[in-house]
């Protein structure tokens, strides 16, 4: 390892090797569930370009060095920065951080990994681009490495990953390849056609250990020309049922288009206060407790905002509708609010990247931290309904606070769960982790696997994966071993071990058994 | 051969091995532009399942015969159900033809590739299922083979390939692998979400040779409440130029969401009539006869119709914003029809399939046949200008008449030019090869790759892809060599060789020089 990091030096120069005690801990999983040494890196290297991005893979191949890259290594509650494997070095492309196009016309950017939202949203502002993001709840990371992990938002581009278009990469031994109509050199059309010519790669480069993406293009939304937000906060936990099959028919017939989310009251108290602040006793949380921050914050049990976005007067058809369809459901009412071009652009509430979600990690207090757990379903009622049910009861049996979110896609529904937990205190740690464990079980049970999940877990949920045998395991890790001979690129990641570590023993019982 | 045939026989029985001279001539080219036996098979194999697809894939490893799968093998002006290697057995998946799912609530289907447009079509008619399909002009052929060949429609769901969501796949050496959610036994969400956990792989078997799809998941779209079509006839050959740009603004905008064509005015004559009623002189179209055929047909130089699907309210206002959009840019004036539910399905012309395109082979009589030369450009009225200036030239050089049609997708314009010959006149046939060849080097000086292409040119197509040394390509093989050890399936298309056709000589010059 200490020549490896020399020869890394070499290419980066000394600064950029960064080994010492302190920049360690700078990688290390900040929310990590279990003990965070499992995955501390060895190093963290910093490249400027593509050329030492290329070379630092090279010599990783020479000495069978496992890089892990992250682009900002800001993915909190799924390892932040860190590796899957201990002592592997991380790859950290933060200094890649050039916005370099942004086609307002044809409404496309193409992005180095080390660009933020923030980075993004300023260049908008300041070239007065008239292109909206798509951003997550909080938006500190990289715009590259949440496109690429699959983050969602509140648009109609709410799925980032959909609108990814063109990618490059450097593949596990050092090539270089760019995708789709980027295969043709200097092709304008690179960002703008997807598929390509023959098998198309850029949906294979998400969640993989196959290469380092250097270069993302991604497609932006038109500024709209006016929204109407309807806010509708829902009374009872039971709504959950009904509400998703009237948004997703809304949805299904085109009135609405974005993705929606439904979220449980606790989310806005998580946001503005600490837990000791409505109750001291560790207890689910009483009614009281709960009808006083919804009060507080004047939200229902569940709440969700319709936002439409077009012509002001298509607006107010489609708010018409999507009040017809409420009517006679729930006592609760619609709380309207507009936006039109010209108005400041914070007030719109659409792709303004904010950390305040941030403050959700201080709920118990402590070194706080949250997990997240969210399995797929289809986005029907009765699903919401059970697994709701379900999911709350296992909250309430590991003595953690539920906070569940629900998302509707365009045929999907995605149920992000919120562990909430405070690291210093190892029993709350062990409660979490074991809720975990049984929600990824159970949710197994129904056939529902996870979009996206923490490095702990990634085996756990690759095992889900058991159609035939585990062959989507195998068929992974045949492509992993032809692309990445040394299994030098993030061995592990979503549960997919390159050969060499699979024979010293990584990876899970059930994908040994599952080897041919 | 003789004796995998007869392995082959005992998996299917006798009757479904096709090797006679009649079975063969089945599977020749059609349409082929050159020598047809240079894609003649030397026989083909029906299986009745997907166990007997395996089982024949395993037995083509054993005897290294070259398998060639097809749907429906109805890809006319692509190469029919002929397979790019002389001597292959098609395998013919067409007994595959059960619609297994339809859910008319989630908006899709599952289906085996033998399913053709119209069984679909009848399947929604005869059960009232509210679900429309998006069909290609041409609709004879297998819904799955024409999405993974990455057809297109006119509707919002007209990129057929973007619309694929969960495949099953027998892999090259027998296996049996589902993609995405698939990959959970029993989940419910195999053809809900498209990402899956980790890399996800629907879009790398589509024009690949990495598997054979024995299922696919398709999205449909919601019968929509009304449609408003408003059809406007341009009268001047530069027209494509500005008209681009007013539809793609129209279309960044949200007001127009459909795949939105722009064709010029032979289209409507091809289907109606021949050459020779408009002129007998096989020089360029005259003056006259091109107005002859507009006022025939009642169409423009250019024609398209947008067609919006929504509330008939909202549907009033987008077609007032689409009017004003053309105000003062032309004398042509729109025709509007409108459709609502509850009027006979056929008078909405969307969705219903149609063999009428069929008739464009006939265009010169004799054994008419057509090849379709379509790159992707960049959405704009610049690009569609000099594209439509350029090949026109070429057209008039090579003496073909001009048809051309601009596709509007959501961020990219494929340009479809049909080239309409005999294959009795061998001075026609030689015409049209070489006006094709020169279509495709003028496109790769701009940048410019195809979509898709006959089998007689997917080499020259990969070609043009030489970014890095064609990393692209090397790419593709080394995922080929790694899935597809003996080079069985479909060997050659999408101008990827397995490693033993490229060890023999097959591929191009360029494609040699290529490799490391």
């Amino acid at each position: 390892m200490g020549r490896a990091l020399r020869a890394f030096a070499g290419v980066v120069g000394e600064r950029w090797v960064l080994q010492d005690e302190t920049d360690r801990d700078a990688y290390l999983d900040l929310y990590a569930p279990g003990d965070a040494a499992l995955h501390a890196a060895a190093a963290a290297v910093a490249p400027a370009n593509v050329e030492e991005v290329q070379a630092l893979v090279r010599l990783a191949n020479d000495y069978r060095v496992p890089l892990w890259p992250v682009s900002r290594g800001k993915n909190l509650g799924y390892g932040g920065a860190a590796p899957r494997v201990p002592g592997s070095v991380v790859l950290d492309l933060g200094r890649l951080n050039r916005i370099l196009e942004v086609d307002p016309e044809l409404g496309y950017c193409l992005l180095e990994p080390g660009v933020g939202f923030f980075d993004l949203y300023r260049h908008l502002d300041e070239h007065d681009i008239p292109l909206w993001m798509s951003v997550p709840g909080n938006a500190w990371g990289s715009v590259v490495g949440n496109a690429l992990d699959r983050g969602i938002g509140h648009t109609a581009f709410g799925d980032h990953a959909a609108r990814i278009c063109g990618l490059e990469v450097v593949l596990p031994e050092g090539e270089l390849l760019r995708t789709g109509m980027g295969g043709v050199a200097g092709s304008p059309n690179w960002n703008l056609f997807k598929h390509g010519f023959g098998p198309s790669w850029d949906a294979a480069f998400a969640q993989s250990n196959f290469g380092v993406v250097t270069k993302l293009g991604l497609w932006l939304a038109p500024a709209p020309q006016a929204l109407t937000n309807l806010r509708l906060p829902l009374p009872n936990p039971e709504d959950i049922g009904w509400v998703v099959d009237v948004l997703r028919d809304l949805k299904m017939r085109g009135v609405v288009n974005q993705m929606l989310s439904i979220s449980s009251y606790i989310g806005a108290a998580t946001m503005r206060s600490q837990r000791h602040e409505w109750q001291d006793d560790p207890a689910p949380l009483a009614a009281d407790a709960i009808a006083k921050m919804q009060r507080t914050f004047d939200v229902g049990w569940w709440n969700f905002t319709v936002q439409l976005s077009g012509h002001p007067e298509v607006n107010a058809i489609h708010a018409r509708l999507v009040r017809e369809a409420f009517a006679g459901r729930t006592e609760a009412t619609f709380r309207e609010t507009r936006w039109e071009r010209g108005q400041p652009r914070e007030k719109s509430g659409v792709g303004v990247p904010s950390v305040l979600a941030l403050q959700m990690g201080n709920w118990h207090g402590g070194r706080g931290a949250h997990l997240g757990f969210s399995p797929v379903l289809p986005p029907t009622g009765r699903h919401a309904l059970e697994q709701f049910r379900r999911t709350r009861a296992r909250y309430e049996e590991y003595g953690s606070d539920y906070f569940g979110t629900f998302y509707l896609g365009d045929r999907h529904m995605l149920n992000v769960n919120m562990l909430m937990f405070d690291r210093d205190d190892a029993a709350m740690v062990r409660r979490t982790t074991g809720l975990f464990e049984v929600l990824i079980r159970d949710a197994a049970e129904k056939g529902y696997a996870e979009y996206r999940t923490h490095l702990d877990y990634m085996d756990a949920v690759a095992d889900t994966f058991d159609f035939n045998q585990h062959a989507a395991r195998r068929f992974n890790e045949r492509v992993k071993d032809a692309l990445d001979p040394n299994g030098i690129l993030s061995p592990g990641k979503s549960g997919i071990w390159p050969r060499r570590f699979r024979e010293a023993g990584f990876g899970t019982a059930v994908a040994r058994k599952a080897q041919p």
